[in-house]
């Protein structure tokens, strides 16, 4: 098997599910950690001018979620019809619509906008949306789709930590338990703990 | 063949791309475009509080990519491995960073901050992404991925007249032909002409 090289950040953030994803599928690859010293000099060499990037074979594939269902697929992770494939997209989609609200947050520079953005949304978006994404693991015995475990629940488990930092809501785990067993449940695959375990430690 | 219902405002937006792409697959289908004033009626009843929403059977499915890339493999416009619909997604996914940009304008509510992040976005950002997004179409035959046609295309299609307007550019089509010729391509299949000139007008 080819040698696998993954460029990103030394955080979870959006590589972590495909660290975890490359990990499941017992693949060879090299964890390359870019610093954001070095960032500079390799961003102009990337498809997009951003990370994520997985090179096989010399080829670069760019963007988290395109790579993170290529590897679904390939692991064996996916859906066994296209109506199955759906419903795992539909789940990645809405959880990305949850990241990317709280990106708005978390990237507002203003500080005093940020803290008023923050306490808009807490009131009036956060709620629903977490409701939601709790009562799709209640409807899918503890996963995002299909009842069972599928590369959505890996995109999950990589950003849950940068999640809850991004919602500013450190007590995610005991409001909803179902979110933190998720992750549990990823984690605790052998070949993901295995990696996990010996890889750099980062909170978010 | 079952009805199927779509729903979607009375605009183009992130609707389109599923208009055509039913239209193109020959569905039987309603095309129900629901009034801001209906919305709230409706949006309880919808699995995200979002449209659009594609109901086959009864069932509702939601989420714009999911069901866009749902129907593109139902009507034969995905790859043919699990690599080439990698570079399908690929290029959707950088699309769709291009449009998550323009809307953080778009829906800036504050006048003055919307105008020095459109000043900061079109200096500094949207020149070296649109660059990208025509190279892409360069290099694929006038095409999104695959240098064919793919469900890809029609994503572009369905939202390249907002984008245009969310980007403050009337000048695109002359700035970067291989867009306004993509619209056209998409535009020009019989059964998505038929659709589009029986269809309520819209400009965005």
């Amino acid at each position: 098997m080819p040698k696998t090289e993954f460029y990103y950040f030394p955080i979870k953030g959006l590589g972590e599910q495909i660290r975890l994803l490359l990990a499941y599928g017992g693949e060879d690859w090299n964890d390359n950690r870019v610093t954001p010293e070095d960032w500079p000099n390799f961003k102009p060499k990337t498809p997009f001018g951003q990370m994520p990037v997985l090179e096989v074979d010399g080829k670069q594939r760019a963007q988290s979620m395109a790579i993170s269902r290529y590897l679904g697929r390939k692991h064996g992770l996916a859906g066994a019809t296209i109506e199955e494939d759906f419903l795992i997209d539909q789940s990645v989609e809405f959880l990305n619509d949850i990241r990317a609200k709280a990106a708005q947050v978390q990237y507002e520079p203003d500080e005093a906008l940020k803290a008023k953005k923050h306490e808009d949304f807490s009131k009036n978006v956060y709620p629903t949306l977490l409701a939601k994404l709790d009562q799709i693991l209640e409807e899918n015995n503890g996963h995002l789709a299909l009842g069972k475990l599928t590369w959505a629940d890996f995109v999950f488990a990589g950003i849950y930590q940068y999640l809850k930092v991004m919602l500013q809501s450190p007590d995610l785990d005991s409001k909803f338990p179902r979110f933190k067993k998720l992750e549990q449940t990823v984690y605790s695959i052998p070949k993901v703990k295995a990696f996990a375990d010996a890889a750099p430690k980062c909170d978010i």
